[in-house]
């Protein structure tokens, strides 16, 4: 299939609208203005030296960081006008424009602080951050303003001669992957193949004898079509899993869409949380081995979950199989949503899956590695928050998609489509009712996703099931389908063993999680019986989801530290709000698991 | 009550007879060897020069080494000869007598390496080793052998000159306690008030506004009678608790005492393990907040371990309660013989409750900190086994004890005791076995602990029960206890977020685990229902405890990582050891804490 860009697409009403909108008001401005404070925009100034006290000095990822929002405040503008923002994007361009060098490399570290130490280091991001700059370059040239990719071309250009002609830097390969994506999207808004060989030279030349240090953490243990087991930094991870597969599309690799496969199964199906966070070990950001997936020492970066959205919908492209929408519908509400407040103006770079604030020792001698639990407005390493800005800048990318004479519906949220003539409405408030209405014209066929967490649903017309997707014959009349959307128990693979023997609680794609703030101290003590009872729903008008009670027990304990006395319980209310949502009300303890009474016994 | 010496009590048979002999055949020489081979034994000579590259360097703790090695060795001696052993001791003394300063002081590192830092550093455990030299001198006094003591008499002189008249060591009190103790012990065995005073000198000047650096880590936050919570380096800890009872009950100081009761229980009913170990923290080896027991991150040094045994008879000793006994007895069959290999030669510094070898993850980034999962023969800071040493050749120590006219039975082993016209016989296969037979002669009554884990007993007297003893008149005809030792469930208070919902396998007061080597992968798939069926036990021949076989389930989970199914499960043989013989077989997971299936459904 072909996904729908967002400019073909109008989100009209519901979760995706109101996080759209949230962005549009709020975050796109609020990370523009931590970027001003912090120092990010002023770099591109290039005014920067040793004396001058009052500036300050540019990191070598800050590229990057404002890259990312020009590309999601460029998306915005797609869709409407905003003369202030419009104004910051110019302004940047214009000194990038001035300070882009005469051979045509462009970096606000490398060329103030360290002109000497260009192209040096792999791990120093230059790749990454230039990766960046041509995303922004081609959103940019969508609205109308070709002066960015006029001068990312020049930098192509550059780095083509460094590293395929001249061979002259000390590393073969991006120490963080990135600039994959940026040239094959490159080639596709430009039709110039120059760059998709050289997004293949990078791809092509990972892992094998020619690149440079070769390392796991970086995805350059192996070359890239042995590779089937997802290891090392997680970002880097997902950015060139995406780029493979993106690649595998332009030039019909076998090779490199099964390696695509392998990775995507390893991830989704042994290293991947409940919530769709992936990347547990904070250590390096990175994958472990299979079901090492510990709850409160989860790491699960924004950007992993952002990333892993991106390589399933570059998946999705190479096959058409329900799969790959059901990943991004788990981690966008769940672990990707977590990352920003309810304020839409502070973001979690790791999110973890539960928090025992008590355990946060700390003395002269160190302190514990655990995520924080509060959402700062920005990082020193601050490459999440912009993320989300493009991501829901164009998350309209993701509710179509286009096949053979047929329409797939991959999410389900208030929207319209309008391209070639393909028409399509999408009435409904899922993911808190599961009822949608769907109505389309110019198109023979619409197959609509039959959602992972699915068990029963009833469609008014009639269909046939194919790889997750119910295909049907559209006579232009609506088509209604009533997904059964009851909260439901569910349980992790019993090699988990931070979550084996307990169940969390969801209800359609939203994950549940419990915080003291309603349940009191010391959430293990609660036990829910497998089959729920006294379940009640409530929509939570902060966050547009439901809220849900249900009877649960919370263990009395008061016998002594050990005891052969079995401990007693009392019936208690389990109040739940959406993952996503916790930690909008101070510092509490959270969480996702809790101990199940089993029905051996029945 | 007052605690009989070793030396006049004879193990006979049983689980306190074979670790004697385990440390006497083999662990005493082991240590030694390894103390030689590391340069320890060499370094009292004081030949070390930087330019003797021929010679190990020597380490600030490596006087305590040694001296905790020659203190078990010298109570060897008190019950056999050994003509060898006598020897090592003696030239070790003979270095001493010959490299002790002319004004007192030795230190076989600052005398050596730094003679210009002495007196410096109150971390750099000077006076540590100080105390543990004073111990190996009374020890060796016992045995006719004053020597040491008349140099350690010196050394003390100088302590007291530079802390106490001219006050010009940096610092007031010791960085490391242990000291304390030494000096009461030297007080009890000459009867010289002095040693007392400068006893009562650091404990006093502890924590107060003249201490120098005044930190909980080593517990002088606050001054000791002040002190309520158990705070910092968990070894620390509990030699200074030690030294407090013990001055407490040469003093009559009541508030003393008092700090020590609110000391006990913080430690033992709030931050204790079901094995009697303390000090769950790696990152200084620290106590943190009540409940913070990690399994698979537990600390759990073996030297807290033996300390809290000091500090229980320490105790037993102002208060005539068994509990003090039962904690002896929790912790030393557990968290300390766990310290040990059956060989005798290899030693636990850490004590983890849990062993998951997938989780040992490590990348360039770093390692998790988790504890080894295998014994060595010695550690770079090699405190626990020379601990090890002198603990078991005193373990006589904690059997049976003097009140007014009653003689208190401790701990039940094989054993005779007699002191002046005094005498018992305990005749029993215990822990493998309830029944005890006791005959006492030349005392009124017999008080008999009623252990901590037993839940009914029945004794072939009158008895009257008072703090967990049964005070029986003792017509001198056989006492026979018969205690019920069933296999049975033990829980956790609900607020230890890593045991609750579990339940842990005791008989009698040995904690039990389950290896994979024995039931395989995965051992949190492992539930156990909470009334026990199909239990069988058998003498396990390596260490002379019970093994256990019993019902159980196995979590069967091939549902895909997050499934609406629920886990179903088989039967299985859960075949349990005793915990303290884990991991003499090679690596293997290990757990003590079992998932358990509640009957809230019943």
């Amino acid at each position: 299939m072909k996904n729908y860009g967002f400019e073909s697409v109008n989100l009209t009403k519901g979760y995706f609208f109101d996080k759209y909108e949230l962005n549009r008001k709020i975050t796109i401005d609020a990370v523009y203005d931590r970027f001003a404070e912090s120092g990010r925009i002023e770099a591109f100034k290039f005014n920067w030296t040793p004396d001058r006290e009052d500036l300050k000095k540019p990191h070598f990822f800050w590229d990057s960081d404002v890259a990312k929002w020009m590309e999601g405040a460029a998306y915005l503008l797609k869709k409407a006008p905003n003369p202030e923002l419009e104004k910051k994007i110019d302004d940047i361009v214009a000194e990038i424009k001035k300070n882009q060098c005469e051979d045509g490399y462009f970096n606000i570290y490398f060329t103030v602080v360290e002109p000497e130490n260009r192209w040096k280091n792999r791990d120093w991001h230059e790749l990454y951050c230039a990766g960046h700059l041509f995303e922004a370059a081609v959103a940019l040239k969508e609205i109308g303003k070709p002066e960015l990719l006029e001068c990312m071309d020049k930098y192509v250009g550059h780095i083509h001669k460094v590293f395929v002609e001249e061979k002259s830097a000390t590393f073969n390969s991006p120490g963080h992957e990135e600039i994959e994506i940026a040239l094959v999207r490159l080639y596709t808004a430009t039709g110039n193949k120059k760059y998709l060989d050289l997004a293949a030279f990078f791809i092509n030349t990972r892992g094998t004898e020619e690149d440079a240090e070769r390392s796991s953490y970086n995805q350059s243990h192996l070359p890239v079509r042995e590779q089937d087991t997802a290891l090392g930094h997680s970002v880097r991870a997902m950015y060139l899993y995406t780029s493979m597969a993106m690649l595998a599309k332009e030039t019909n690799d076998e090779a490199l869409f099964t390696a695509c496969k392998n990775l995507w199964k390893d991830v989704t199906e042994r290293k991947m949380y409940v919530t769709g966070g992936i990347g547990s070990e904070a250590i390096g950001e990175c994958f472990t081995v299979p079901f090492d997936l510990s709850n409160d020492r989860a790491y699960t970066e924004t950007c992993a979950g952002i990333g892993l959205m991106f390589f399933a919908r570059a998946m999705s492209e190479l096959d058409n199989d329900a799969k790959y929408a059901d990943i991004i519908e788990r981690v966008f509400y769940n672990g990707v949503m977590s990352g920003l407040s309810l304020d839409g103006e502070k973001f979690f770079y790791e999110n973890p899956l539960e928090i025992n604030l008590f355990e946060r020792f700390e003395n002269r001698y160190g302190k514990r590695r655990l995520p924080i639990t509060q959402r700062p407005k920005i990082f020193s390493c601050s490459c999440c928050p912009p993320n989300i800005n493009r991501l829901l800048a164009s998350i309209g990318n993701y509710v179509f998609a286009k096949g053979d004479d047929v329409l797939y519906i991959n999410q389900y949220t208030g929207a319209t489509l309008s391209e070639n003539g393909v028409e399509c409405e999408v009435v409904t408030e899922y993911p808190n009712d599961g009822s949608v209405k769907i109505t389309a014209r110019g198109i023979g066929r619409v197959a609509v996703r039959i959602p992972f967490w699915c068990d029963s649903f009833k469609i008014n017309k009639a269909y046939t099931l194919d790889k997750g997707y119910a295909y049907i014959q559209n006579d232009e009349s609506p088509i209604e389908i009533d997904f059964d959307m009851p909260v439901v128990p569910v349980f992790s693979d019993a090699r988990i063993i931070h979550s084996v023997g307990k169940l969390c609680v969801m209800r359609g794609p939203v994950v549940y999680c419990a915080e003291a703030i309603d349940n009191g101290e010391n959430l293990h003590a609660l036990l829910v019986p497998e089959e729920f009872s006294g379940v009640k729903t409530e929509k939570c008008e902060k966050c547009g989801l439901m809220k849900i009670q249900m009877d649960a027990y919370r263990t009395v304990s008061e016998r002594g530290i050990y005891s052969r006395k079995a401990p007693t319980y009392e019936r208690t209310a389990l109040k739940l709000i959406p993952y996503s949502i916790f930690a909008n009300r101070g510092e509490s303890d959270m969480c996702v698991w809790f101990r199940r009474i089993y029905s051996l016994c029945k």
